[in-house]
């Protein structure tokens, strides 16, 4: 089944399911700065677009279109998109 | 600002966006079968999973995540997916 999940008003969403019980969710960022906090540990793949992201105790750095990054769970990143960006979370 | 887009009593869905006057959606397809039509013309990347696909006068075969197809307008494609499959759809 899948779920359509929405954050920030509408502008963060994204379509959850599930494969081979690993839960994953495919969205997207509009225009703007986001702080997203993780229970599980995740991995972010930028699908389209370019996505600016702090990861704890970093500076913010560009990610683009086919990089990913991954983030420990219980943790947090601060994310700044300057037009739409498509991205798949895997759940760690 | 960012569209949720829900087919075949939800078993694909998406979420439709705009980046450089170009129309993208970053979306789900459930385990199924699905025919889609084409109004404008569209490339269709998968971005995790695999999604078996019949294009216009060919058999169907298999796209692995990080393969892509392009299916002109006014046309359509079927798809089947034995398990969750996430894509990218570009209108080109």
């Amino acid at each position: 089944m899948l779920i359509h999940n929405s954050y920030f008003n509408g502008d963060v969403q994204s379509i959850g399911f599930e494969r081979n019980g690993r839960r994953q969710t495919a969205g997207v960022i509009a225009k703007g700065e986001f702080h997203f906090g993780t229970d599980a540990p995740e991995r972010m793949t930028i699908v389209s677009g370019e996505l600016w992201v702090r990861l704890p105790g970093a500076e913010m750095r560009a990610f683009p279109a086919g990089t990913a990054f991954e983030v420990a769970a219980k943790s947090g990143f601060d994310v700044k998109a300057e037009a739409p960006v498509a991205y798949l979370c895997e759940f760690l």
